[in-house]
């Protein structure tokens, strides 16, 4: 565990790992942030301790709840990527300016990439998306690279 | 790897994965189940394998099948971030009361949230909804700390 | 960490986790592709910088992009537990057959799964689901029986 902690790299992570498990706590507070302010609800529970004049959703969720539901599941789906990928780079011992590099480019573009969705913003959206894809496979060749030259 | 098996947080971590991830093959044969019992699939061939009085699902999920995908989908979208900062707070080496306490609500209140999801209960949802995302607060500052102190 | 790469089971681990990885990105890329391939898209600044006859999505997604969705969601919903389990089994020291069968049979359970889910094969579909669920089961068995020889 020591040796973790004495490791630049690790703590790189570790860093990039609380930011963007933040960020998903905004994105999800904004999404029930802006359910409440459209006061329409998904569960009939819900409108009963909520405003007077609250009401249950029907049919499809206002288009601002959906926008920041979809940015919100977006990142729920790279996220769990990054988080396995990022610590086995490190664990197999990856070249220390790959591992920075990827860490902070994933970082970065996920975090612009939240922000240029809620704001409706393209082509960024999707120059973003490719950019943390593309992050995620550079941080695959590296720990492929790393396991076949420790075979 | 020895190290981690003698540390008693690691241990606790341990456990709480298991039964968490148990949780989420639960929630997820649940909506299964209540699907089948609604006799309405999503996938064409689904209904043929199925129920002869099967049929194919027209509009939205029946509202009972669609309550136990959204307790699902809150899990899928909390419990990567407690797996990654989970582990990050024992390899930083953060006080082993502050891990003890952050793993145990955390598990508590998300097997509590499930609970009150599927039972219709608020304000109790929120509550441990909330008190769930306190818990990941709670380790990202512990986690940050930890990797300043080291710097 | 030496020690890790050392472990013939931490580098099938990292491998398995670069596979389903991969297979995570190439799902969402085929959501793109066939959304772009019916031209219907679910934010209006996609519709502007897409094809000229592109237009917003009116009510449900096509049954094409919504099956690749579900199966991209699927996989969403199993990967971070193989992730965090596939991890722990290797680090409380699980035996080593059971560890390379884990892993393995998942991996290839859920390959199969997302071929099947999205050629409309069942009942295979569920077969699939199925073994990929009891090598989580697996997983979290041998981890708290470790746990417990340990405790």
């Amino acid at each position: 565990m020591l040796t973790l902690l004495a490791n630049p790299q690790f703590k790189i992570y570790a860093v990039c790992c609380v930011i963007l498990s933040f960020q998903m706590l905004v994105l999800g507070a904004m999404t029930a942030a802006k359910r409440a302010n459209r006061k329409n609800y998904l569960n009939p529970e819900d409108v009963k301790v909520a405003f007077k004049d609250a009401k249950l959703i029907e049919g499809a969720e206002h288009p601002d709840v959906a926008r920041v539901m979809r940015a919100h599941r977006n990142l729920n789906e790279s996220l769990p990527l990054f988080f396995a990928l990022g610590l086995l780079m490190i664990l197999v011992g990856a070249s220390p300016l790959g591992v920075n590099i990827c860490l902070g480019v994933f970082t970065g573009a996920r975090i612009l990439h939240s922000i240029v969705y809620i704001n409706e913003v393209q082509p960024w959206r999707t120059m973003f998306f490719a950019i943390g894809s593309f992050s995620l496979i550079g941080m695959m060749v590296q720990i492929v690279l790393s396991v076949l030259a420790a075979a």
